[in-house]
């Protein structure tokens, strides 16, 4: 059995006893262990800051997104490995898998294209130059500038690799070197990337934890930043934990995603089959362990039975087993872990509303017996949303969604308290434009469903590195990606005033905004 | 003796006994009492939330700026009367008390010439849109949209007047409600100024609190905004307290604020005069009661003898008393508990350095016997300042500093762990690029004093709506104001994604931006 190791100060180094096991989620057959147990992360945190740090920002974005290039690229090179990687350790079904490795590729891409954009600066220009004195001679501009410390990434099981290189994309663009995280359950993905990054990446820009973080969070200090993708739960100790160090942190958390249906949408409608479509895409990819699924669908009062109807329909073409066969279109969840609390959270949705495919998700008829973290989609249909408790507040971390008809689908999105996305579909402005802005302080990113649209969007579940991927309240409250923003997180905004030719020699402004950089 | 009451829900009310009496720092007389025992913020949040959140996101940006507009006429109407308030409750000079009302007036003219320059608008655009489809019409954009909650507003006892009116603007701009809490001791000036206020704004948009918060940081939820101004300690508490409601908190804390004097700047120059003078305008403005002040101040080694003396010698022509009298030109300290712990602080700073002016801190000529809050300047000299402990820890809030010798001046700036401002004073753009920035990361703002600037600044210390106002670490890690920046603490950041043409209609862009917006 491979035995993974972790990339600190530059070497890779195995931990000791006792070790963690991966395995295979649809054999439960053991794949890998990992340990870091007796691994320095006070050195390797030095290591980062001390080599890392300064040599990222002596480079230009220029430079600094070559990098990311030929990260982008030596992945792409092994393109078919990682996918065999995600399909054996995480369950993913062929496609599940293409989604996470080539989303990791095409999110390095991007940002090695906006640095590409940012030419030879070393810092960011926030907004234009103002005028502060009686001639425009003394001014004042606000520069992006990289903090002097390191970036802790904490991954998610569920996207090992797009998960690690949206992150890293961030940080090594923004000029600060990184401390990678995988989740442990499916390390494998996350550590063959690793390897390869190694390999590209200079010294102390790049580092890499396989297993548990040990003490590494508390050698962290106010210039440092943890990026951390998980559940609320996890979120919460490491609020605290990281309080008393005054190092950021970055939440990005499950949340309760909404899809609305405007009153207007006649069944049968282009924005009809795009809405129950992109339902039934995030109810079932990757086995609905994306932040970003569907949970909870509103439309109106007339459209209930008919939606319900059309969702079940798709729902019943859905099948689960073995991800490696090429029939099968759903494997199973990634974990033990995961299949006990996607089954009790389907216990907890049943007692307040009543299953309308699925039932306590236990899979019929083409998974395999005995073995494996096997789940059948669930669609629950709650009576009374308004009063409902767990449809609000508990994220089932798996195939499972539950229909609700309402006349006020804004209020119900609001009582998810927050969330990652919420996707709206309709054709009807003044609906958009109503539901669009009472929903949107608690959001961090609102899909628009219209004819217009149909057949160029992925859906709302799919995370583009041109917009924010984050969410207030219940979702964590972090930003992450959103183009050049991406960087923010990683970076101090600071205030120069003073001489205005001076302003100009020190930090001098971009020529030309970069084509894709939304910013 | 006046009591001072709170307006909430509207109407303005008193609390019960026990009182907190507000006294003249001058003579300790007493000049008026408040309470908020017995009221009902609750119901006050309610309101706001309720009735002036809705209020207010359905005005336009201009209509919201024509509300600070009214309320900073109807402050330079009572100019005078709020002048003297401030010379009364805060023990400012004129020039003090000037500085704290006109800063109010022109913080809330500037928002509100923001505010005209968004015109109809209704959410600010964040960057241009994006194409994320094969062709433009899938498309992209970034918006800020207004929280659905409160802002508090807790401000510090040393500006009443701005401090209110500067968190004021930026919320109200934003759209967001607010519960303006000022410093007990010194609300006098802040009490007139809600009077005023009250007066102006509709309903539900302003509330003030005049007294203890009592249960009201309890009963906020994730859409509010707390935005606090004060010490680290109370700040750490804050932290502690709403980090389980959930709530966002901006802190503005002390800190080490410290001046670099370049190498290559002669004594007698132009910038040397404005290093000097800026130096001891911020040591004594406001009795030091800045938290923007300078605390710390690195000359090179063959500079120190020359920089020690020129601002011995003008440190010697303040003359310290009541600041009604013409011929003073600093008053006293605001409160007992500054006074104790100034003392106490000068105590400890002179554990580990040499006085080079006031010694303890006591008064010798000009200072009525007695009563009063008065304490002299001091500047003390560190022979040590790499290894110092105080220097770089401690924040004394009164008109104290420690001057150093250091070829490495970057490096003891560092030290200090977060500043909301650093002042650096040179003519060599290597040098300042190198300064700049090493202590970009750790700062808010940096003011480059230059040759060409002298005459036209106002010093490091006066904090200007055009920039940001704010720093990491030590310093809270806050941002505010910063022209249209200073909307985002109480705005969400939500990508919207769909049709171009649909993106346009419900949240078109601005067809030019705002002259003095910055952003």
């Amino acid at each position: 059995m491979q035995t993974l190791r972790s990339f600190l100060e530059g070497r890779w180094a195995s931990g000791r006893e006792p070790f963690a096991t991966l395995v295979d989620p649809s054999t439960e057959e053991p794949l890998a262990r990992t340990s870091t147990s007796g691994l320095d992360f006070g050195a390797a945190l030095e290591f980062a800051r001390k080599q890392g740090g300064p040599l990222l920002r002596e480079l230009s974005f220029a430079a600094r997104g070559a990098l990311l290039k030929a990260w982008s690229k030596a992945l792409y090179d092994k393109r078919d490995e990682l996918i065999s990687l995600a399909m054996k350790n995480g369950g993913n079904t062929r496609g599940d898998a293409k989604f996470d490795v080539d989303g990791a590729i095409g999110t390095l891409a991007h940002y090695a294209e906006l640095g590409a954009g940012l030419g030879d600066l070393h810092a960011l220009r926030d907004g234009e130059a103002v005028q502060l004195g009686r001639t425009a001679r003394y001014s004042g501009i606000h520069l992006w500038v990289p903090r002097d410390g390191v970036a802790v990434h904490i991954n998610a099981f569920n996207f090992p690799a797009w998960g690690t290189a949206e992150k890293a994309a961030c940080a090594l663009l923004a000029g600060v070197p990184i401390i990678s995280k995988p989740a442990t359950s499916t390390a494998l993905v996350a550590h063959r990337l690793a390897e390869i990054g190694g390999e590209v990446l200079p010294a102390g820009t790049f580092s890499f934890v396989c297993g548990s973080p040990g003490d590494l969070l508390e050698k962290l200090g106010p210039q440092d930043v943890v990026a951390f993708t998980g559940s609320s739960q996890t979120a919460a100790k490491l609020r605290e934990q990281l309080r008393k160090r005054g190092a950021k942190l970055n939440v990005e958390a499950d949340s309760l995603n909404a899809a609305v249906l405007g009153p207007d949408v006649e069944p049968g409608s282009a924005t009809w089959d795009l809405f129950i479509q992109d339902v039934v895409r995030d109810m079932t990819q990757k086995a609905g362990q994306k932040c970003t699924a569907v949970r909870r669908i509103f439309v109106a009062r007339a459209r209930l039975e008919a939606a319900q109807e059309a969702l079940v329909e798709r729902l019943a073409t859905i099948r689960v087993g073995e991800p490696a066969r090429a029939d099968v279109t759903m494997g199973p969840l990634s974990t033990a872990d995961q299949l006990r609390d996607v089954r009790a959270g389907i216990q907890k949705l049943a007692a307040e509303s009543q299953a309308a495919f699925g039932g306590d998700g236990s899979v019929k008829a083409d998974a395999p017996a005995g073995k494996g973290y096997f789940v059948s989609p669930v669609l629950f249909v709650s009576q009374d949303p308004r009063n409902a408790k767990v449809l609000h507040k508990d994220e089932v971390f798996g195939p499972v969604a539950t229909i609700a008809a309402s006349d006020t689908p804004a209020q119900l999105v609001q009582k998810g308290g927050g969330g990652l996305v919420c996707s709206v579909y309709s054709d009807d402005r003044d609906f958009l434009r109503k539901c669009v802005f009472a929903v949107a302080p608690y959001h961090g990113r609102i899909y628009l469903g219209s004819e217009k649209v149909v057949g160029q969007t992925l859906g709302p579940g799919a995370v583009l590195p041109q917009l924010l991927h984050g969410g207030p309240g219940h979702a964590g409250g972090g930003e992450e990606l959103g183009g050049l923003r991406g960087m923010q997180l990683y970076s101090q905004r600071v205030a120069l005033q003073g001489d205005r030719a001076l302003l100009d020699a020190i930090a001098p402004a971009l020529e030309k905004p970069p084509a894709a950089g939304g910013h």
